[in-house]
């Protein structure tokens, strides 16, 4: 099995663009900057990713409830969030060669390390101190500062003036906390609960890159988890545990996996913890999902802002207070990239012969089984077959060349089995599952295969 | 039961916000104008719809594939779809009032028929001619007509110039033409085959309305079906028949729905022909679903603005062409809301007593079980049986109040099953299933609760 330091992000872009997992945006007019469209076999695996991160942390949690607040919230959601004042990155122009680069990259890449926390002035200090050079052409030369609000403006309603400017979400966590109190009251919850969400959220990143892993619109799965003042470290515990076994459960390999904790001088002001899981991505190791105890802020924030009481009255203590929240925020687009590089596998079979294959939880492979008739002959009774696996889960049909062929094609996409259908299962009513992993064979009743099929999705 | 027209739009939406369906978005802040939230039970049942609609459209059709295009597409997309040039409202100002309006509403209220396909100077002339007067202050003092783009306007990059301003795209079928040669190419698909999208499309709508009917930020779920010229007509009617058994499958009843066919004059210039499905809404008939012929019209756009060729190169009669497209258009919120409305009962069941009940088909119910311990000394076992059905469907826990009320809250959000666990449960290992539409108690096994359930799902 290859490990993921010798795969190369330009096989996996390459797979997924010939395949039809994710293609250029808008490619036809040249695309869009960095911009990606989900194909047919993409859009089904990140639908089951999302499926099985909304299945974990909403259908089997007896804690939490799913949200689907809109992408356009009235602009006081991004003053009372701190994202209008500081949600920016530090620009600084290259005079010489009129370039445009971020501050705390420039300092990142010198040092190696990670520059969360340090402010404009600390990044301005640094790169003049070690005469940082512009990375492309060499000069000493930058200007100051700017800060460059990372939220996509538009406007709503018929004049283009500032009040009618608004936001395109640049997080789905906001729609949580100010429906914090709607959905405590409607679910007559009580404190600890959590609430979770699924949904596009875009930031007008400088520079994005590195195919899906930093996208201007991507994709958040967010769990924001209210608790009681003083439990909070636990709960911090319960859901970093919950978020790694959700991962492994779904075949991500744990070497390919690092737990972070933030430093204190990393931390953001109001957070008692933070913890990132990075992943050990072909271009190294890059963060997947950030666990933050975010304490009592963005409630009071917003009810500070609002004028709307956010507090939560405690039926057993008669205490009032305002829970603590326990963030998990992952990115589905990144998660999926991360899956994706995880499976993919090129295996030596024989001396001459290497087979392409993404190991993928079956839960997740977009296409679960695919039909294969041995001869056109055998295409209506095989088609029947095929019908009856499409009422219960994604099917592939593949009636074209060899039956190795055949297989081939399906192991590079990551079906896990294979069905095929000869001249026997004519008379006994069975067929053939091949393995994707093993390559194992086994004559499985037609009339048990949804069963067979269906017990090895579970994760 | 209750018609269609005894029910009021403010029921429904006061069940909706109370039960955490639907909540004004951004409330705590005084909203946005006409943006709505998903709450716990809404984001469940737009979700199986959505599913539902994947399942019958891509999962069990031999020739349809899904898509996830990108809500931000390169500008020129809309060049050539005709949206940057044409897709506008019609827009009147009141000189006396300072009010605006939309002509053809006016039009369209003064005649009570549509005025789909007429230009401005004929709704100018019309206005003028009938002597339509201002729906708010009476006066006949209107400007000439002026048009207003919808699409919202947003800016990719750092700097808010021209250059660099993109939109928020107003429907999904675009990001599906601009794909079709990748997803021919990728999938190798022959023609005739469909591509399906669900996602977000904004309109900056001068008059969006009646709850989640006609809203700014919308979900769609397209199908564009690509077939060989000459075979359109009698795809556009395969495709009519298909989407009215979806709904009908899922219960929608059939009086409250009615097919128009366009008329030739209200067709677009290069529709061959259009019917709309009509819903009959608390506010009277609405447009539910868009059924239309669009020839090779957007392909041909799409070839001529980016000339790349979206010819199709038929392997069987060695022909190429520029496939025909049949286009069934659904909105997501509307049929939500629709099947919303169709679900909503108030039953009469003795002279006092009267239950709210929402009648959905099973597999679109929010909640699929309610698991209710007779007495919370049974919680423990109660709570196993809630863990059992919970690693199969979303499933619902209730031990508070009398199990009389506990059925009533269950009513009211369509939960078809409530499963009781009673003292006897303790030794015959049976639970008492009580349906939602009959009231009919039955004891089941607690091992073949999952199969019973699971049964009834299926649509």
């Amino acid at each position: 099995m290859l490990s993921n330091e010798q795969k190369t992000m330009e096989k996996i872009v390459a797979l997924c663009k010939n395949r039809g997992f994710v293609y250029a945006g808008s490619e036809i007019y040249g695309g869009l900057a960095n911009s990606w469209d989900y194909g047919p076999l993409g859009v089904e695996f990140k639908n089951n990713v999302k499926r099985a991160w909304m299945r974990k942390f909403v259908q089997e949690s007896k804690y939490n409830v799913g949200l689907d607040s809109a992408i356009l919230m009235n602009p006081e959601t991004w003053v009372a969030s701190g994202h209008v004042g500081g949600f920016s990155d530090p620009l600084m122009d290259c005079r010489d060669c009129k370039t445009r680069h971020r501050a705390d990259k420039l300092v990142e890449d010198f040092t190696g390390e990670s520059a969360d926390g340090w402010d404009n002035e600390q990044l301005q200090h640094f790169i003049a101190e070690h005469g940082i050079a512009c990375p492309n052409c060499g000069g000493k030369n930058f200007t100051d500062i700017r800060k460059f609000n990372l939220m996509f403006k538009t406007f709503q309603g018929i004049t283009e003036d500032s009040k009618n400017e608004i936001y395109l979400r640049p997080e789905t966590a906001q729609g949580i906390f100010v429906n914090f109190a709607n959905i405590q009251r409607t679910t007559r919850r009580k404190v600890p609960f959590g609430v979770a969400q699924v949904g596009k959220s875009f930031r007008n990143e400088i520079t994005p890159g590195n195919f899906i892993f930093r996208i201007r619109e991507f994709e958040q799965m967010e769990l924001e988890f209210f608790c009681k003042p003083g439990t909070d470290l636990e709960w911090f515990s319960y859901w970093k545990d919950y978020c790694k076994n959700w991962l492994l459960n779904l075949g991500l390999k744990e070497e390919n996996l690092r737990l972070r904790d933030h430093k204190p001088e990393e931390l953001s002001f109001y957070s008692k913890a933070t913890t990132d899981f990075e992943f050990l991505f072909p271009f190294g190791w890059g963060e997947l999902w950030g666990i933050a105890d975010r304490t009592d802020y963005d409630l009071k924030q917003h009810q500070e802002h609002s004028g709307k009481s956010l507090e939560y009255f405690d039926p057993e203590t008669n205490e009032k207070y305002i829970p603590y929240v326990i963030e998990p925020s992952l990115g589905a687009d990144r998660v999926v990239l991360a899956f994706l590089c995880d499976a993919y596998d090129e295996e030596q079979l024989d001396e001459k012969d290497t087979r392409v294959v993404l190991r993928l939880h079956p839960a997740l492979a977009p296409i679960k089984a695919c039909v294969l008739p041995l001869s056109k002959k055998l295409n209506d009774a095989a088609e029947q077959v095929r019908e009856l696996l499409a009422k219960n889960f994604m099917t592939d049909y593949d009636d074209a060349g060899s039956i190795g062929k055949r297989y081939r094609r399906q192991d590079e996409i990551g079906t896990p089995f294979c069905i095929t259908y000869d001249f026997e299962s004519e008379t006994d009513h069975c067929v053939t599952v091949r393995d994707r992993d093993t390559m194992a064979q086994e004559r499985v009743a037609i009339d048990k295969l949804v069963e067979y099929i269906s017990e090895r999705l579970v994760f």
